[in-house]
């Protein structure tokens, strides 16, 4: 029986394939550092749990397809101490930002248009791309110069009458990338002049390290009818497993349209609203104690990797991520190495290969993801085994380097 | 700023438009029994509460994407005690029905693909089908004979080269319908005599009053690779606010494809997946007072609309729904009339029209769905209320009725 081309095209996580992989280094007694995910170690805020277990509903019953209003009013409140101006009308309550994004591309995107995004990517999009027939179409940016956005004519030049939007992270993942107030006007202005959606995937928005703060298209009234904001509050929260996620737009038009989506499967989780809930109406200061610690891991990494021979990376300004330029040929070939034949006093570490954040899977093949997401002690084991590794690969498979 | 044909293809629910008029009504006072949408009044057992509020983690991560093995172990011991033998490699866990209803319409089909249906239709399907870009063809079925399956020979001639599956719901939402065992052979028969996958929506299993009980193409081997069973515990555990679905096949290379949704969207809810063990694990007589609860109300409901004079209605034999045929030309009309106009005793009846189940909406203009999810006294009431109100709109508009 025959699955759909769409379905086809679909990708599996290329990490997926290293979890056996893994499996049999542990049984073999080897430590394993996860470094390549973006599942955060901080503790969710206990309000979450607290507000759920205090729930006095004997029908646990469908809520509104839209989010319940205390939700959509808490994540409001959130924004506006952002600075930003958003009624709960302009916002819908998704399961996760993939269900936002998801319904994002159903409801701007017929079968064949496409979506204008920067490369390296978060390779979801890919899927979710292929899931509704969307034709993700990348501009290259690069590790030498941090990510940088490139210059406007190279952006237009992959516009087409089939492009719809220009989907942009910010800050990036994998990329760790913060656009500037002059790289956020370039975007808002290509989107004001080829009359295209601007999407803004903002859900690394609390982490940010630089001095220059939040910057977003949202602070733009004149792209109000073309902004969409995407957000979760997984990773800010540290409440991945909650499955709540937001669509924010001015443009009521489009809402109306969206909100067909959520109609279409009826409601979100009550649990995670109602503990969410919670999360949303956390003081800002909250972020503090957890950007500090991200910060002081990012440093940890960041002088681990300049001391690294061979390294390419510029100080990213934002998520948890390094993307990073080894000196080696076949990153995939490095991390399954890594883990199958390297230890250092016993311990190794697993990294993303990158090549699944690009749309041909032959970029990014000197490239890895490394996820600051372990406490500071466990970051600098892992660069020392990382350093300790490369060594070693180099000695033993001197062509495969550069 | 445009939105996509897809998503301007899809419908609004109809019953929507009747919220702002009930809101008048009870306003002025008048009380409005709920007859029309699917939310059990049910109490959710108690287990699923127990055991979210006896979670043991501080941080709340990403469970697995196809949900976690607890959860996939207690389907399949559910299923067991039904008789079917699938294992947890043939189970995914889903954001409720509506999710795995929507992956199953992606990975089985093109855009373009047709999948054919009884009419009446779970309303919903017709906005996954927009949504997806799938076409779905319907075949009648009518209130006079209660919804029976067509003679084969009127299935087979809607089917087309670009036909993928038949979806069949099991009991039926609006209809109420069983299919019997004869029926299920005519489509198991079809599914493999034209190659197509059959679908079958079986959220409302435990919802049967007749003696022939459960029967499913689940049960025929011969059928294994191009069935897919599709499931939900919302109305079964009267737990509708946890979005807890799930996708059933024996096809290892469907299943494997459909992972790949599984992962586009990360996680399903770990407080609702946790919850959802505990109703699956539930003894099999857990059911027995919630179906003697049902009957009841179902008698009620029934020998109520014999009693009206004109309305037309086999005996339902499953789910909670009656669709009835009344003696008036415009349903929508009517149910409008009862919130604005009409009260017996300072109350009225809020019901579903049945244009919404039907992909033409010129069909299905006499029709109403009627959903039994009161208790027995307020369904008597709302069944009193229903014939006083036909009575007084036949004299109020001769010509509206038959």
């Amino acid at each position: 029986m025959e699955t759909s081309y769409r379905i086809q095209k679909m990708s599996e996580p290329a990490l997926l394939k290293y979890y056996p992989l893994v499996s049999e280094a542990q049984k073999k007694g080897k430590k394993v550092y996860f470094l390549n995910i973006g599942q955060p170690d901080i503790t969710t805020p206990e309000g979450f749990l607290k507000r759920v277990n205090s729930i006095d509903q004997k029908v646990l019953s469908y809520q509104a397809p839209e989010g319940i209003t205390a939700l959509r009013e808490a994540a409001c409140g959130y924004y506006s101490r952002l600075g930003l101006n958003y009624d709960t009308g302009d916002c819908l309550v998704t399961n996760g930002g993939s269900e936002a994004l998801l319904f994002t591309f159903i409801g701007i995107c017929n079968a064949g248009d496409e979506i204008l995004t920067a490369e390296p990517l978060y390779s979801i999009y890919k899927e979710m791309a292929a899931a509704t027939d969307v034709k993700l179409v990348g501009f290259k940016t690069y590790a030498e110069d941090g990510f940088a956005l490139p210059d406007p004519s190279v952006i237009e030049a992959a516009i087409t009458p089939r492009t719809r939007a220009i989907l942009m992270t910010n800050p990036g993942n994998p990329t760790g990338k913060v656009f500037t107030k002059k790289e956020i006007e370039v975007m808002v202005e290509l989107a004001l002049k080829h009359h295209l959606y601007l999407i803004s995937d903002e859900v690394y928005r609390e982490f940010i390290y630089g001095d220059e703060g939040y910057q977003s298209p949202a602070q733009y009234d004149e792209l109000a009818d073309q902004f969409i904001l995407v957000d979760s509050i997984s990773k800010r929260y540290s409440a991945c497993g909650a499955r709540i996620g937001f669509i924010l737009s001015k443009n009521q038009a489009l809402m109306e349209q969206l909100k067909k989506l959520c109609q279409m499967r009826l409601a979100v989780s009550t649990l995670d609203q109602l503990g969410a809930v919670e999360l949303l109406n956390l003081d800002q200061h909250f972020f503090d104690g957890i950007l500090a610690e991200y910060t002081k891991r990012r440093k940890i990494v960041y002088d681990a990797l300049q001391n690294i021979p061979g390294v390419i990376c510029k100080e990213p300004m934002g998520a948890f991520y390094f993307m990073a330029k080894l000196p080696i040929k076949d990153a995939s070939h490095f991390i399954e190495w890594m883990i199958n034949d390297f230890d250092y006093l016993g311990e190794t570490v697993l990294l993303s290969p990158a090549n699944d954040f690009y749309l041909n899977p032959a970029d990014g093949a000197d490239e890895v993801r490394i996820a600051y997401v372990l406490n500071g002690a466990d970051m600098l084991k892992g660069m020392t085994i990382l350093k300790h590794g490369l060594e070693a690969y180099c000695m033993a498979f001197p062509k495969a380097c550069k």
